[in-house]
């Protein structure tokens, strides 16, 4: 993990947070309508609500790592610029390919 | 929701409901790693991990439903195979969209 | 290759060849759009538009095959009913995770 | 469509040409195999193949544009670094959503 100043996100947390609270919500939801044997079909609504909910997340940290993470160190250029790039590029196509 | 005789994923349950416990805990440490400041992109890569996990539910899901529900409807015939058939093909745009 | 009686899209044919020589002259549109270095916003548009319209195509001949080869095998039962199947979810990984 | 200077592409133009060369020659095959009656999921798998070329593509375009075109502009601050910052979130929303 690395360590570093106050992160990109930290204006958004609390909506963040309140994000994350929700989706682990549905995702209990889920188990519990496992455990009932509720239809196939309406579980796999509610994991792709779930999957929806995350990629959400997601989005709403990169944008804020984009603009201030990525931002500051292309205002400053150099190795640590190239790195902040590369580091945003494979995280954006991790994200495409989950 | 529907009511119906026991789901196709009834012989898989114990699997289902142990990826959904873990994904739930896989939430519930993203939004630690967001109340501890921790850098972005560390945090994206959890993201990933995690909607990773809950489409292996899905798709184990979608597995389960074709192999039972829909092939037991389709030996039958009639109507209720065709709804089960546009009800799998939705399922499934659902989660290839999400 | 498998060899095999008619396919299940037989009927919905026309649709798909339409479809995808529309998705071949976007993507030679795309070519256009870099050779004549067009801004890179404006590309990944078009190009996001381009893989939403092969994933209809996608969706459109799994639905095609569910309904005809998986539905007439799972009538059948046996054997040939359990490969379909397989093949089929196995499918759906693929595109869920393309 | 935006006019500018050089995109940030430029330097990998000749490689980005060839892959969409090459995917729409995928699109092509695939609109021949449908043609042809070929089996259903070897064109599934050959569809899941040029989505995969696509994204790939999107994503070294994207990759180039946050290299070049946004570091630029995070450079020079204002107005124009936060419209850049917002397209290409924008942009990379439409890739994961699609």
């Amino acid at each position: 993990m690395h360590e570093h100043q106050s992160p990109g996100y930290v204006d958004d947390k609390a909506d963040l947070l309140k994000r994350l609270k929700r989706a682990e919500g549905q995702v209990r939801g889920i188990a519990r309508m496992v455990e009932e044997d509720v239809y196939c079909i309406d579980i796999l609504t509610q994991v792709s609500a779930a999957t929806k909910a995350l990629e959400t997340v997601a989005l709403n940290l990169l944008e804020d790592h984009l603009s201030h993470c990525v931002a500051q160190a292309t205002a400053e250029g150099g190795p640590v610029a190239e790195e902040k790039l590369r580091e945003a590029s494979a995280a954006i196509a991790r994200l495409v390919r989950s």
